[in-house]
């Protein structure tokens, strides 16, 4: 929770049976091996299937869809983030002011997705499902509540899609090609943040 | 040309033979019908040669795949669009100051894109294409020329893709879908806008 609201965190949350949960950990065991071994190209329904040795329709039946096998590869990954801007040290949890969690969260997004880089791109939504991810609404809740305490005048839900376009894992890759730096986005990140609130 | 650099125009380029322009006219002719009587969902390459009575691997030549037709069929509008901004009347073109222009570009391009959502959706490139499409690099150059004449101490080409990024086509049909207005977005770009430069 942030200031009481409950907030929708990534992960299972239904009852799944046992064997399910355990079925589940398999998948994603045979799934995560290969993207270490393979790279995040090689995991489809299919690859995942035949390293786990079940059917295709075992895969489907618990993640629906290629996006859908990726997003619960990353949730591991994901909830370390969560549960860092949540509750982990300031100035990026709780204990510093709105704008400094706001200012250290863009270059805490940037180095996170950047070292899961392949699987994020790998997993990025179709454009339907782009702002409906869980993981993604989690952050946006975040960023527009400390929008909301640092600039009580502005659309803070807006503004937080806004600012979370500007850190967004395919822009940073497609930005990141010729040769620029993380740093630079980094920069870029702070000197919005400065120029929003001076 | 804008300050007198070359920008990278949509369109056909290149020296295509008469035919070729003619066949290409005829595909894009029979994409277009199949659009508005059936919306973009509609158009594949498929459809699309189905109804010009051509065999797919004509289309195929010509647009590359469902992306590259689709592209080619907001070609038309995204010319009107290049010329408001480019060399239309102020405050979108020439003639009133950068901080105008930049200020009107924002609800243009809302309106435009609004105007032909149906299309925009369907073509939204892949990823990997997202930032290369040679209408959202003439887009993105424009703005940020407009935001180097504005805020000489910015990281314009990024606060570019930023700006951009608050009207984003896939943004914009996230947030209208529970009943917010166009209006709301115009009214953040200006308030982005007048925060960044006050």
């Amino acid at each position: 929770m942030i200031d009481g609201t409950p907030l929708p965190l990534v992960g299972p949350q239904s009852a799944l049976r046992a064997d399910a949960v355990r079925n589940r950990a398999l998948l994603l065991e045979a799934a995560a091996e290969l993207a270490s071994e393979r790279g995040a190209a090689a995991i489809t329904m299919e690859t995942v299937a035949a390293a786990a040795g079940v059917g295709k329709g075992t895969v489907s039946r618990r993640f629906g869809d290629r996006n859908g096998l990726l997003q619960a590869l990353l949730d591991r990954s994901e909830v370390l983030f969560q549960e860092a801007f949540l509750s982990g040290p300031p100035p990026l949890g709780p204990g510093a002011d709105a704008a400094a969690r706001l200012r250290a969260f863009g270059p805490a997004l940037l180095r996170h997705e950047h070292a899961h880089r392949d699987l994020y791109l790998a997993a990025e939504p179709t454009p339907e499902r782009r702002f409906s991810v869980p993981a993604r609404q989690l952050r946006h809740r975040h960023v527009a509540l400390l929008v909301r305490a640092v600039l009580p005048g502005a659309d803070a839900e807006l503004l937080a899609h806004t600012l979370l376009a500007s850190v967004d894992v395919v822009l940073v890759d497609h930005f990141l090609r010729p040769g620029a730096s993380l740093e630079r986005l980094e920069k870029g990140w702070h000197d919005l943040l400065d120029r929003l609130l001076h």
